[in-house]
């Protein structure tokens, strides 16, 4: 058996795994290395073997042999099955007390399972979200583990080698007990299908709607870029943009197939909001578009069928553009503020419902760098937090409030000339509605309420008198009401 | 013991169940009756007991000895773990070849593990929607059973005899094998929401917007209670609105509380169309919005801090209020339409995943009447499936595709007014965002692929060549293409 001289171990060597594994080589972890199909490790040793001290094994239990106590091993397969399977393989070859680490995308629900079956057996187990792809992987990650605090005092140093810094601090928290990082993860995924929605629908309005090409767009993201917009999305649609495809000479976005792929956790962020009763309108309406975006037989017959509607064009006069592509820049500023604040009153949500205490300004601060959403926006958001100022909402944070107070005439501007000229904005509209909501002293839902009753006797509430009460509609056209 | 008199039977008799068993005597039937507490039987019998043939049984035993062969008995008890004891315990005296039948609002997917149990053990398991509230259920409800097509034979007849009858024709079919009954009785209720919505906002627009009173208001659903969108919820806004509260002689619904509560149902359609990847972006937008109504916390805070927006007033001329009324009548029926587009797109997809064949003519059939989204527009959505023309999307068939062309300025025209002047109407707006999406030739959705594959090397498909491509978006600005 080898010597346990690694304080870490990596199983699963595809490109997540094998950057991660690197990226703690690089920062003087010694790393224990196991992957299924043995040449994917002989591979990794063969190309970076020299980047750091790796310790590769062909088997589970010299890999576990490797390791040194308490054994920290992170699991980066597939989510599901293949998961499971790796977690049995490990714990039958540790002992009480090691650290089992999941770093793939898994379902926070099956991490609360898992962490409930592991913890039995005597393990920790640490379901921990990793953002920021194969880059961040490799040279700086946002981590989200949950698990234990004694877990963390293990972990803890081990994750803040290789996360990635934004003004001086490591991404990575102790976000709460066994699924809580998990389900911080898939929020952010969520949020982030949200951002990549509002940042296309703003692409439409000038491309359709203003008739710029993807070059001029790209320079338009570009100068946003430099505004309180400042983001790794924004800096990346810039880029993506810019491209020119080599064959054609083309711009590049005009020839990728316009199907949006999924991948599941933003649809999970939506179902598991509609299960908290907490509205995410914004990251709902990102995932319905990229649904309806890969309905090819639909999409076929309305284009065979012509459906009628207006082209698209927003009939700007030329001296007006410059004026309402900054419309449209505070409708994506207005929008976002409202998908976070969804966002995160989901994660509050969340950690009411599942006994987590979570610290949000905390999840803003790690959420700064490494990952897909980082973005300078997120200090602010973390102050907001940190100071008490957005217990209730992001919103009512002075600076968030007053922003959409500055936003909300051009956000109300383009949605209007978006509804009246035929461009889809599902996210731009449904936040607007939200916020319109929200502000709104008298919602029709009272008529909703005499609705269930009148159909359901699900009976309603008084404004002036506690307790239910049913009405006797039908009766003689007198009400009658009752307890 | 008790003599096998009893063709059917009901056990559960709170409102529901009583009023179903009720409905079934005055139909001939003879009925079998249990209830876990026997005074509640002991009421239905001192009541009622005179409408017609009832057979009241103190045990299970007793209640399924009472029953002829083969025995088939409807549950009627709250969904979940009060359900399965029930199926147990009718199963342990039940012999093979019985029909249990769920007539409560279980989720499809423990009606598909129930039928599997249940079938295991010899019994035919039928999962049945029952729709129209208590007064459907005495005076004939819509009923949505599934299971096998054995079970039909012997349940189809006993339905019949108790559902609504529309154009002649009981409202009620085989809708498919398992939770096939379930499924669909869930996506009427998603759809409900979503009709609720509708009215709701319209209500609002005219509430707030124009000023009218809610007698005013009531005037005008009944009068477009006279044009297509005659159905029974325009019929009940209408007498809701008219309520005067007794105590006060104020308008009823201003009295309400504006907090929409929700039973679970809407909340599965959202969910279960997420799964499927099928955008139902109207009913996600009323389920949002009901939850966004309770959320008294957040509404306080709002109302504290004023949020800052235009007053909802929409600044319609008196002369010009008329016309504008016709309007928001255009986008609810536009919206309608579409909302209803994508409910039965999830019942096809449903039918696909789960391997039911339903057919959607027959299910717009017995939605005409007895159900609470009861309409005569589900005459030509009927129409629409039968002649094919909607096989791809509602939206498709002529009749619908013209509807929509009609009223898509006035469409338009009320979702541009409502954003600029701070109403919220998500469903309206979503909805007419889902029909300007399915009609764009180009969606951004390629540009959502472009950052795909830049930050997580998703791959995209390209419009000129098959195949998955992926772009070396940093390396020194020259793109290479690779399969």
């Amino acid at each position: 058996m080898a010597e346990a001289t690694a304080n870490i171990g990596v199983i699963g060597l595809a490109a997540m795994g094998s950057n991660l594994a690197r990226n703690l080589a690089h920062h003087g972890n010694t790393v224990a290395l196991y992957n299924r199909h043995y040449d994917r490790t002989e591979k990794l040793m063969a190309e970076h073997g020299s980047e750091g001290k790796f310790v590769p094994s062909k088997t589970v239990e010299e890999f576990v042999a490797s390791l040194s106590k308490p054994r920290t091993a992170i699991i980066m397969v597939k989510a599901g099955a293949p998961t499971d399977a790796v977690i049995n393989e490990l714990a039958d070859a540790m002992e009480p007390g090691d650290i089992i680490v999941d770093g793939g995308n898994s379902y926070f629900m099956d991490t609360i399972r898992r962490e409930k079956d592991i913890r039995a057996r005597g393990f920790h187990y640490v379901g921990c979200g990793v953002s920021g792809g194969e880059e961040g992987a490799l040279n700086g990650p946002s981590m989200m583990p949950g698990g234990t605090e004694e877990s963390w005092q293990t972990l803890g140093p081990i994750l803040k080698s290789i996360a990635a810094v934004a003004e001086g601090e490591p991404c990575v928290t102790h976000i709460g007990e066994n699924g809580a990082g998990h389900f911080v993860k898939m929020v952010h995924n969520g949020i982030e299908y949200a951002d990549m929605q509002l940042i296309a629908e703003s692409y439409d309005l000038m491309r359709r709607g203003l008739g710029l090409d993807p070059g001029e767009i790209a320079d338009v993201f570009g100068q946003w870029n430099t505004t309180e917009l400042n983001s790794y999305l924004i800096e990346i649609t810039a880029e993506v943009l810019h491209q020119t495809d080599a064959k054609t000479g083309k711009p590049l976005v005009d020839l990728i197939v316009d199907h949006a792929g999924m991948k599941g956790t933003g649809t999970w962020t939506v179902q598991t909001a509609l299960s908290l009763a907490i509205p995410v309108t914004g990251i709902a309406e990102a995932v319905f578009a990229r649904g309806l975006s890969s309905q090819a037989e639909q999409r076929e017959e309305a284009a065979k069928q012509q459906l009628t509607g207006p082209s698209g064009s927003l009939d700007i006069p030329a001296d007006e553009r410059e004026a309402f592509i900054e419309d449209i820049r505070h409708a994506l500023y207005a929008s976002k503020i409202v998908a976070y604040a969804q966002g995160f009153d989901e994660i509050n949500a969340g950690a009411k419902e599942y006994d987590w205490k979570i610290d949000l300004a905390a999840v803003a601060r790690i959420w700064r760098g490494g990952c897909i959403i980082r973005a300078q926006f997120l200090n602010v958001v973390s102050d907001a937090f940190e100071s008490g100022e957005a217990n209730v909402s992001l919103l009512f944070a002075p600076y968030f409030k007053t922003a959409i107070e500055e936003a909300q005439e051009s956000w109300r501007r383009v949605v209007a000339r978006a509804a009246t000229y035929g461009i889809p904005v599902p996210a731009f509209s449904s936040s607007l509605s939200y916020y319109d909501g929200l502000r709104s002293k008298r919602l029709p839902a009272a008529l909703i309420q005499g609705q269930r009753d009148f159909f359901g006797a699900h009976t309603y509430g008084r404004v002036d008198a506690s307790g239910a009460f049913h009405t006797l509609w039908a009766e003689d056209g007198r009400p009658e009401i009752e307890a």
